[in-house]
Order: structure tokens, then C-alpha cells, then sequence
């Protein structure tokens, strides 16, 4: 047994009959072994007594620390309370503090308290509550005093877990783990590059052998981590600069496009006005996705059909006859007009073939436009994103939060644009 | 040991330093599972020869199969064949054959034949080979004749393990399993009510216990799947009739909410319009997340500023400081006016506090109202559901598509909404 390995245990049937894909294996071992400790194995079980408590003992074997991850809901085939308790041959008693907050909490969110519920505020003894920031279901730790051996249990919701794993889970960990030298990080996160081209410019800098690079494809950006036990302040300029600074739109792993294009007009003081076809109000939903975004996101219109288009946004019907509802002539009059109607500093359109069905040999499924309308001048790009219709859509809502922060920041036109249409 | 029971071995160290995300455990899942043999558990472990050898040990103590993803290319870590022949306490042999055809195969695919290659014509004595008709690395299963243990050992890349799956090992898992009887499964797909709700529901009918229920919670939704070797039709009947037929909206486990909405608008003929403020566009993108949505959703208005809901929603001025924009008025007159404006058949308006700033005691973080006008008559509907900003969005972009979805179909008020205003 490693003295500072850990091993995970996901439990739910619905991990091992198809129907969900884990995620959490993942995002575990990103967390922990962003902290320099090894993850020695994982074992998924059905929501079944024996065998959580028997998994439990061969990882027990290997490490000295397991986190589970799951079986903590309300309902029949949640047991993992059950089997830690049977585990570590303990009683699981009904602690009347956690029932207490959790009915307050039922109450606050005007629900009603069902007594099946209050499974929810059992433990076995000995353990230590884990307090749930984001649901209902608390977790726990127990500590096996004369082993020293760990288990935590969270729940298996993505986000519950991640901040309990955060907040309480790796500072008990590190606390219980001496001589810890910690690791220095810094993050890229890059949009229009793709991930191979940012893995083989990066791979041709030769950098030294104690910075570990890895890469993740979190469409439709690429992160991009570095990592060592020492500062890589030169090295990070290297990379900067061979990737085009004009791709990395945030160094904090916390702070996606949305938030970087909210907080960049909020600081200009610019207001933006949005007009959607394909994407059907999926730009206007990213430009709103944080609180407060009312001071600088207007409004705009879903020209998902051709009569609003024309009626709303006074897009000559000729126009839409002779060059198409997809072309750079109805983005650039779409940004312009609904700048104009709704008063904003910025307009900004999207018009595409996000598929399956529409496309033609010139125009095919994955072409889109996005127009811009600011200052004195209006700009139509061209782009070509062969994928699924939900790929497209995500794809061409990025494509415009890049292109505002381009524009209000004066950077490059992006590389991918297939042609530029500009009007003075 | 369950004489049917198949267990998964996933091999290799980037699925536990957080490298990669693990599908491979969904996919052999969900192919196993369809076939109604049961997976009793999954490890992960490193690259290890004696990680691997315990954890086949574990595995088949609990199954009859196991499954081994991984270890199988040409590098050094690459050490499944040797864990697998130290497990059965074989010997390692380079079968010529194979050797010919991997040197045929660079060859064919004019790649340089690297010695290390070698590696992938060995196998254990005894194993059988499993062609790999996509990449390089051949498999192969171990039968030991004795104990009726069957190892399967293929390739990581998950398209090369989902060929290798269909095209041999499922083929030969079936011909090791006599009297198999197909299994019977049964999906219901919910809204509004709360998975423990559904739960203690389903519990007090106590129902046989060869019907296997089991429940997720896939925000904002439940979904409830019941699993049995016989017909399932009297306990279906029996489960929708406690739960409320009104809160399941699908039984096709591919069907979620979006797209039953797009199919009853196409199907009735019904055209949508929508004005949205807090969700700034997310019910739009919802409404045309399916391609051919244009058959039914016009477009609408992002009203996310008081101005533009004044100027193109026609709200006066002395309604929203008198009632808030956050009420029933805002969000009637919004569906009424959208309906209007755009001419649709209904006309749908979401009006929230988001938050996490904008509350109020009167009307707290997680309050909205999502207006409907359809026919004569319009309503609105008041809700609370106390979460974090991203989860209240995406339930109000839910409860507007459910409740179109009643409207149409003349189905009940949704039992939570705290009070309703009708306007006739």
C-alpha cells in the first residue's frame, strides 16, 4: 500500500448497463493527480451491499484513500451508507442536525419533504459529514483511526461532486499527507485552432523533460495544461507565442468564452444586440449565461424563419431570393439592422445550414455566416464546420463570441474564415 | 459466480491520471447489457503486469467473462498479453502467421516496419486470435477448458473495440451461453416531478420481484427504466398510472422533451413564437435543436432589457413598474404580443430572476413565469425552483416546452406551479 495512493469506486448499475456515461473517473483523476498523487485503480459496481463492501476491501489493499462516488440518493438502490458501514462493521444512525438543514433546504426550494428523504441523513457512525454546496445529499468520511485508511462517499451528480471534491475532499487529503511538494499549473484555453495542430507546434518547442504538457479537446475549445514543480513562466511564453496569442482567449481553467466576452464588453462599456438564425437563440443563451449580463446584452431577435427575417429585420425579400437566406449579404444587413433597431453598440448575426437536411453542392451542411456590425464599420465571415447539426450549432455560437472579442480587441481575423465580405 | 455474467477490464494509466476520458465502459456496457447478460463490475487499472493478473483474479471470482480494453500496441507498456499469460500461468508465443499479416498490413498502409511491432503477433499459448478489421492490433480470448473462464483481450481505440465486440466476442459470448433468454425493457421519461417522489411512488406498489426498476436523474428529467425476462405491460400500466401520465412525455429512451415537442407541433400543425428574457434564447435553441424544426418554430424575441421589451414587445412602461418584469402581466402580455407580432399559432414567454443577483423576499432568485397563448385563451404560470443560475435556466426553458406540450394536448396544470393567471 502507497501511503499517498488513491483509489476510486463508482457505484450504480446505471454506470454498467449502458445508460450513463461516467464522467466522474475522469474528472476525479484529473483532480487528484493535478495534485501529485497516483491513482492506483477504480472499480465500478451495481448498486448492490456485497459488492460495494467487497470492492472496498480489495482497493483498501492498494491505497490508503478512496473516494466513491454515488449511491447517496433517497431511493431503494442507493446502499452505499450501507456498505461503508458494513465495511467498517458500524451502525448507521439518523443524524437530527443534517435532517434538520436538509428539511430547511426542502423548504427553502418549496419542495415537499417526502420521508424517504431522510435516508438522506443517515451515516454510519464515526463518519464525518461532507457538506453538499450544490444538492441535497450530504457525504461523508470515515476515518479508520488504527489503519489510517480513508473512504470518502459524495454523491455521483457531475457537479455536486466536483465542488465537494474541491472544497472538502483534497484539502482532507493533502492535510493527511506529509513532505507535499505541490505542483505548479498554468492553463491555455484556445478556440479556431484544432488540437492537433496546437499538440504539434507545441511538441516542436522541445521543451524540457520536467514540464508535462497534456491536451484536452473540450469542444469546441482545446485546453491546453502545463505542469511542474517548478515556475514555467518561459516556458509559457514560448507557447504563447508559437500558438498566436490571438487564440488563447483565457490562462484561467475557470473562465470559459462566454465569460471572457462577457466580462471584455462589460469593461469597453459596449452593449450588443443579437440576431440568430440557425442557432435559434443559442449565441443570445451564451451571452447570458452569466448573472449580470443585462449590463451589456440587450436583446435581439430568432429570425429562424424568412418571413421574420423580412419582417422584423428589414431584410429585402430580393435579397433573400437572389443571394439565399445563408450568404454574406443577409448576416451583414442582419447585424446592421438589429444593431440599429435595438439601439446597441455592436450587432452580431449568425446564418447557416447547421443540417442535417438543407445543403447544396455550393452552400453544404456546416456553412455558416456570421456578420458584425460596430463603429463605422460591418463584416461578414465566411465558415465551412462539417459536423452533426448539434456540433454546427455550438460551433458557429462560438465562432461569434470570438469574432466580438476579436473585433472589440482589434485582433487578426481568424484563420478558418473561408472569405471576408466588408462594408464601409 | 453468475454462469452469464460478464465483467470489464479497462488497462491502461492515462485512464486514471485524468489523460482521457473513458467511453469504452458505456460502449461494451450498453452492447452487453442489450443483450440481457448482466455486467457484474469494472476495474481500472495501470500498466502494470501485476495490477492486471490481480485484478482478472477479482473479476472472475464475481463472472464468468471478462472483457479486457487496452495494453495491446507496441510500446513497453503495452503489457496485457503478459498479465494475461502470467494469470493462466502460460507462456508468450510469436505466432508467424500473424507476424505475416501485420508485416502485410504496414505494408498495404506504407508504414516502416518497426521491430518493436513484433510485439503484436505474440500471444498467450492457448489463445485464440480475434482479427482486428480496423487497426493493427490483433485480440484474442483465453478459454480456460477446466473452469469455463473465458478471457477477451482487444484494443483501447474504441473503434476498434466496438468492430472486434460485435463481429467476434459477442458472437462467441452467445454461443457459450445455453438457454439465454432475451431480456424485456421499458422506459418512461418524466418532467416536473422529483426523482424521489417517483421512487417512493413506484416502491408502495411493490411489484414482483423479477421486474428490475432503477432511476435517473438526468437534470432536468427522470428517467425510469424497468427490466424483466417476461412481458412488462401490466406493470407499465400500473407505474404510469400512479405516477400521472401527464408527467411522462416519452417511453422512447432516444426521445427526450425537445424533440416530443418538436414532433407534437409538426404533427398538429401548430407554429411557435417565443419571447424570452432570463433564459436569453435557451427555449429557442431548444426548439430547433432538431433539424426541420422550421416546419413549426417562427422565431422570436430576446427581451432581455426592459427597452426591449417596451419598444418591441409592446409591454407599456406602467405595467412593468407597477407589476415588475418579473410577473404574471409581463409574462402574459409577452405571449400574447409575441403570438401576435410574429403570427404564429402559439405565442410562449419565459420572465425570471436568474439570478444570482436580482432577488427579492417578494420574488427570490429561482422565481418565473412562463406565459402561453394559444386559442382564445392565454395563462400564466408561476414557479420556484431555488437553484444556481445555469440549472433555474434550463428548468424554465423545460417547464416552457412542457408546458406548450400540455396546452396542446389538454393535459392537466403542472402540479407544482404556484399559482396561475388566465386571461380570456
Amino acid at each position: 500500500m502507497t501511503t499517498t495512493s488513491v483509489s476510486l469506486l463508482m457505484i450504480g448499475s446505471e454506470l454498467l448497463d449502458g445508460r450513463v456515461l461516467d464522467t466522474n473517473k475522469q474528472r476525479v483523476s484529473q483532480s487528484i493527480s493535478d495534485l501529485g498523487l497516483s491513482i492506483s485503480g477504480e472499480i465500478t459496481v451495481v448498486d448492490n451491499i456485497e459488492d460495494i463492501a467487497e470492492a472496498l476491501g480489495y482497493l483498501f489493499q492498494r491505497s490508503r484513500f478512496v473516494i466513491c462516488s454515488g449511491g447517496l440518493g433517497p431511493t431503494s438502490d442507493d446502499l452505499t451508507r450501507e456498505a461503508i458501514a458494513k465495511y467498517f462493521q458500524k451502525e448507521i444512525f439518523l443524524d437530527n442536525n443534517a435532517l434538520r438543514e436538509l428539511k430547511e433546504l426542502y423548504k427553502r426550494r418549496q419542495r415537499s419533504f417526502d420521508d424517504s428523504n431522510i435516508k438522506q441523513a443517515t451515516f454510519p457512525v464515526g463518519a464525518t459529514i461532507i457538506t453538499n454546496p450544490v444538492g441535497t445529499a450530504a457525504g461523508f468520511y470515515f476515518k479508520d483511526e488504527k489503519q489510517g485508511k480513508i473512504v470518502y462517499a459524495l454523491p455521483g451528480v457531475p457537479k455536486e461532486l466536483e465542488a465537494m471534491l474541491a472544497e472538502s475532499v483534497i484539502p482532507q487529503i493533502l492535510s493527511e499527507c506529509y513532505q507535499f511538494i505541490p505542483i505548479q499549473k498554468k492553463y491555455l484555453r484556445l478556440f479556431g485552432i484544432p488540437e492537433s495542430v496546437v499538440g504539434s507546434k507545441i511538441s516542436s518547442l522541445n521543451l524540457p523533460d520536467d514540464v508535462e504538457i497534456s491536451y484536452l479537446a473540450a469542444f469546441p475549445e482545446v485546453k491546453v495544461t502545463l505542469k511542474s514543480k517548478r515556475e514555467l513562466k518561459k516556458e509559457l511564453t514560448r507557447i504563447k507565442s508559437t500558438l498566436g496569442e490571438d487564440h488563447i482567449f483565457s490562462e484561467d481553467i475557470n473562465i470559459g468564452l462566454e465569460e471572457t466576452v462577457h466580462n471584455l464588453m462589460i469593461d469597453k462599456k459596449i452593449t450588443v444586440a443579437v440576431a440568430e438564425s440557425c442557432t435559434g437563440g443559442l449565441l443570445g443563451s451564451y451571452m447570458t449565461q452569466k448573472g449580470g449580463s443585462s449590463d451589456y446584452f440587450i436583446g435581439g431577435i430568432i429570425a429562424y424563419s424568412n418571413e421574420v427575417k423580412v419582417r422584423e429585420l428589414n431584410i429585402p425579400e430580393s435579397t433573400i431570393e437572389q443571394k439565399g437566406a445563408v450568404s454574406h449579404e443577409v448576416a451583414l444587413l442582419m447585424a446592421k439592422n438589429i444593431r440599429e433597431k435595438y439601439q446597441s453598440s455592436v450587432g452580431i448575426s449568425i446564418t447557416g445550414i447547421a443540417g442535417p437536411e438543407g445543403g447544396s453542392p455550393a452552400k453544404p451542411v456546416g456553412t455558416f455566416f456570421v456578420g458584425i456590425s460596430y463603429g463605422s464599420c460591418a463584416k461578414s465571415y465566411k465558415f465551412l464546420f462539417v459536423s452533426a447539426r448539434d456540433f454546427i450549432r455550438r460551433y458557429s455560437g462560438y465562432k461569434a463570441l470570438d469574432l466580438l472579442r476579436r473585433t472589440v480587441l482589434a485582433l487578426p481575423d481568424p484563420v478558418d474564415s473561408l472569405d471576408i465580405f466588408t462594408f464601409n
